[in-house]
C-alpha cells in the first residue's frame, strides 16, 4: 500500500503559474504534509516537468473572446468558477482521521491475533463535515486486515456499541459457526459482549469483513474494512508497485471513498512505468461505475477470483458487495481525475465534491 | 428442480442448544412440512453433526463481558434482537400459494401445450402480507414452462384481467409474429379473449415470458415466469444435482424471491458434494447483486448463452431483464445466508426481510 | 451509419390489414419521408412478405372470446390500448433536430479540423416536448466526431453558454493538458472564450466528448457527443453492414436515446443477412439494462477495447460513462423491439415513450 501523497495538481502552463503565483500550490503540500506525509519538492519538481513537456508539443491554447459579448454575463461564472476552484485546490484536504490503516496482528503461537473494537465515534468525512460513525478501531473503514492464504488468524470482535453486532467475512469461505449471521451461525455479540472469530483463512483475494447485524443502518454508518488475503502461489499481477484499497460507500456518510469525502480523499501516486492495483470494493447501496481518465484499467480479479481473461476499461461498474481488482500501468504521466461517473456523485454547481479522487503518475 | 426444504438453521453449538431448548426446530419443521415437506429427522441429525465438527475445530467462542457495563444499555439491544430471532426462526416460514411450480404439458402430436390463464388473485408474499396479484396460473411466479430446444409448442394465453395483455417470450428467438409486442408484432388480447403462441424452441437456456403490455405495471404485479430450455446438446454444467430458478422482483409486492419475501422464501438444499446451478431472473427495475455466503459460485451463462470462459464470484450483479447461470459446487457444509447485497433490500432493524433465502448443504 | 429508416411496424397479418385499412402505414411513411427519407415501397413489400410467411408456418391466432363476458370490462381497456396504439403508429415520429450527424473535418496540413460550438437552444425531444438544452452545434447528442487511431486533430470548442465550461474527451488516453478537466489540467472555458485542444489521436473505440465542468447539469442537458476512432488494425468486427451509436441519457430531457424519446427515436434498419455493429454509451445517471428481442448480441468491445473473448446475450446492462459495442447478425426478419428493461423507462400506462426504439430486418 502506498501512502505517498506527493501530486501535481495542475498541468498546463497558464494554470501552472497563476496555481503557483497565488500560493495555491504551498497551501496544499502544507495540508498534505500534515496529513499525509507528503514529500514537496519532488512533487513541485514533477508537476514543472510536465507543465514544460505537456505544453511543448500538443498544449490546448486559451483563444480569444470570439463569439459573445463579456462582462455582464460572465458575473455569475465567474462567482460559480471561484468555487470549483476553491474545492479542486484544497485537494487533497486534511481530516482528522485515516480509515483502512494497516492492522498489525500479534503473533501467538503461529496465530495471528487481531483485536476489533466496535464503538460509536464522531468521524469527519471532509473538512468542516463531522458525523457520528459506527466504526472498528476508531476508524471509517475499519482496519485493513492483510493476512496469508493458509494463515491461522483469531480476529476478536469487542462490542461497546449500543447495539447487538457481529462480523461477517465477505468472501472468505470459512466454516459456517464462523460466518458471522446472527440466528443462524453465532448469537448477536450484546453492547459489551466479545467475540472471538477464529479459523484459517481459506481462499485468497480482495475481501471484506463487516457487519451482518442490522446491517443497512451499521454497514452504512461505518462498520466495514477491506480483509486482503495474498494467495501463495503469485500470479503476475500480485506484486505491483503500488497496491491500493478502494471502498465505496454512499450510506449515512455521504459518497465517500475509504470514508472520506472529496477534496478529503487520498490521491494514488505512482511514477511513470509502474503498475498501480486498485481494489474496488463497494460497500454501499448504489452501483459506483469508477472512470479513470488519461489511462486505461486492466481488470484482473472479481470478489477476490482471478478472471480468466483479463479485459481493459476506463469505466468499471462496481455493485453493492462486489470486489474487483484491476491493474493501472502507468504510462501517462498527470494528475488524472478518477472518479464515479455517475455525476451528481461527483459534482455539483458548487464543484467537485463526494466521490473524486486522482491518480497521480510522477515522471 | 429440487423441493427439498430439509434445513439446519443453526449450527453453532451455542445456539443449537437453545434452539433445540426453545423448540425453535420443531415449529420450523412443522411449518416446513406444511409447506414443504420436509424430511425433519435427516434435517436435525445433519444439523447436530455439523454443530459438532465446526465447534470442534475453529469454533468461536462467546468471550466474557469485557468492556461495557450491561444491563441498562442491553434493554434496547435485546428487544431488537428478539424481533430478528423471530425472523429468523420463522424461515422458512409457510404461506399460502407457491409460485414457479413446473407446468406439465399435454402432448397432441408431438406438440407440447400449455395452457395459461391471467387473472387477478390475492398473494401472500409472507405471512400476514396478501397482495394483489395479476398471476398466470393462480402463481406468482408463474408456472416454470420446461421443454427441449426444438421441441414444437404451444402456449394459449386466456386473459382474464381488466386490461388487455401479451406474453413476451423473453430470450427466445422466435419468428416476429410471436414476439407479443401489441401493435408491432400482433394485436393487444383484450379480456375475455385468448391468443395461441405457436412454435418451435429456438434456442436454448434460462429465459422468460412476461407480459408486453403495461407491462411496467402488469409485470410488477406478477404476470412473468420461467421459460426454460433444455439444450440438445448437454455441457458439463447442463446436468447439475439440484437445478433453481430464483427470480428476483421488486415492484409492487416488494423485494421478491420466486414471488415470496423472507421468511417465506425458500431455500435451496443440496447434499456435500452435490453441485446446484442457479438460474438467476431478474424480473424487477432495480439491479440485485446477489451474494452468497460460504461458497463462490461459478458463472456459466448469460442471457442463456454459455460464457466462453467460466468466471467465479461471490456477488453477482444481476440487472432487470438479465438471466446468469451460476454453478455452485457445494463443499462447505452449513447453511449459508444467501441475499441481494443492496442491504436495505435484505434487512431492516427489524431484522432479515425481502431478498434473503439460504444455501443449506448438508453433510 | 446508417440513415435508412425503412421499416415494417406490424407483421402479424390480422393487424396488417388493420394497419393497411386504417391509412396508419402511409402517415408514418409519410412522417418518416419528412424526417429520415424513407423508402416506402420497399417498406410496405418487405413487410408484406414478412407478414405471409410468418402467418402461413407457426402463426399466432386469434381465438374466441373464451371466458370472460365483454362489453362493459372492455370499456377502459379499449380506451389505455388505443393511446398505446396512437404511440406505437406514431414511430418513428417526425421532429425538429437531429442529433449525432457525422461532423466533417477541415483538414490542413494533415490536422483534422473540428469546431464545436456550446450554446443553450430548445430541443425537441418528442412530438410536443421541447426542452431547453445546452448543446453542441445545435444537437443533442453533438455531432458525431470520427477519426482514425493516429490521427492529428484539433477540435475547437466556442463557449456561448452562460457558465464556464470543458471538454474532456472520455476514453482517450490524451495528454494530461488535453483531459478537459478545469482547475486540474486547465483553467474552465469561460462564456465568450475558446479553447482549442490538439491532439494526436492515441487510441481507437468508441469513446465520447462531454463537459467536464458543472458536469451533472451540464451533461444532464446535452453537452454530449460520440467521439468514434477507426482502429488502425481492423478485427473481424470492424466492418459492419451498419454502424450505430446508441447514446442513452436520463437527465433532464427524460428518457433519451440519441437526444429523443420514443416514438421520436430512429428505428435501427438492416436487411437479413447483414450484421448491425451497435455502440452503446451511457451519458445518464442510471444503469439501462438494453434488451433487444428476436436476436442476440455478441459483446466485442468494452469502453473501445476488444474483450478478450467476445461473449452473447440479450439484455445488457449499461452503466454511466461505459461504452460496449455489440455486434447483432441479423438472421430474423422483422421489427424487433429494443428497449431499455428497466421497465418504467420505457413503458406507462399510456402506452410505450422513453428508452424504446426497433431493430428493423428487412427480408
Amino acid at each position: 500500500m502506498s501512502d505517498r501523497s506527493v501530486f501535481d495538481l495542475f498541468s498546463s502552463t497558464t494554470n501552472r503559474r497563476r496555481f503557483i503565483r497565488d500560493g495555491g500550490l504551498a497551501a496544499v503540500v502544507a495540508g498534505v504534509a500534515g496529513a499525509c506525509k507528503a514529500e514537496s519538492p519532488p512533487a513541485q519538481k514533477a508537476a514543472a516537468d510536465q507543465a514544460k513537456s505537456t505544453a511543448g508539443q500538443t498544449g490546448g491554447t486559451m483563444g480569444p473572446n470570439d463569439t459573445a459579448s463579456g462582462a455582464s454575463i460572465r458575473a455569475n461564472p465567474d462567482a460559480m468558477d471561484a468555487m470549483h476552484e476553491k474545492r479542486m485546490k484544497a485537494f487533497p484536504a486534511p481530516t482528522t482521521g485515516a480509515g483502512n490503516q494497516l492492522l498489525t496482528p500479534t503473533v501467538e503461537q503461529g496465530i495471528k491475533h487481531f483485536e476489533i473494537t466496535a464503538k460509536k465515534i464522531q468521524w469527519e468525512t471532509e473538512p468542516g463535515n463531522t458525523v457520528e460513525a459506527w466504526a472498528y478501531n476508531d476508524q471509517v473503514p475499519g482496519p485493513q486486515i492483510r493476512v496469508r492464504e493458509g494463515d491461522r488468524v483469531r480476529v476478536v470482535l469487542h462490542n461497546q456499541l449500543p447495539e447487538s453486532t457481529s462480523i461477517h467475512f465477505h468472501g472468505l469461505e470459512l466454516p459456517n459457526a464462523m460466518d458471522g449471521v446472527p440466528f443462524v451461525t453465532q448469537p448477536p455479540v450484546k453492547p459489551g459482549e466479545s467475540f472471538t472469530y477464529d479459523f484459517t483463512v481459506p481462499n485468497a483475494g480482495s475481501h471484506m469483513y463487516h457487519s451482518h447485524h442490522n446491517a443497512a443502518k451499521q454497514v452504512g454508518l461505518g462498520l466495514l474494512g477491506a480483509f486482503i488475503v495474498e494467495p501463495k502461489a503469485k500470479t503476475q499481477y500480485d506484486s505491483p508497485d503500488v497496491d491500493e484499497v478502494l471502498i465505496l460507500n454512499d450510506g449515512a456518510h455521504g459518497y465517500t471513498f475509504n470514508g472520506k469525502s472529496f477534496p478529503a480523499t487520498k490521491p494514488i501516486v505512482a511514477k511513470l512505468g509502474q503498475t498501480v492495483r486498485i481494489r474496488f470494493m463497494n460497500e454501499g447501496m448504489m452501483i459506483h461505475p469508477m472512470h479513470l481518465h488519461g489511462i486505461h484499467m486492466t481488470v484482473v480479479a472479481k470478489d477476490g477470483w482471478p478472471v480468466p481473461a483479463p479485459w481493459r476499461c476506463d469505466t468499471l461498474n462496481v455493485a453493492p458487495g462486489e470486489r474487483w481488482d484491476a491493474v493501472v500501468h502507468c504510462t501517462n504521466p498527470g494528475t488524472w481525475a478518477f472518479h464515479c461517473h455517475i455525476l451528481p456523485h461527483a459534482e455539483s454547481d458548487h464543484g467537485m465534491f463526494g466521490m473524486v479522487t486522482a491518480l497521480v503518475v510522477q515522471k
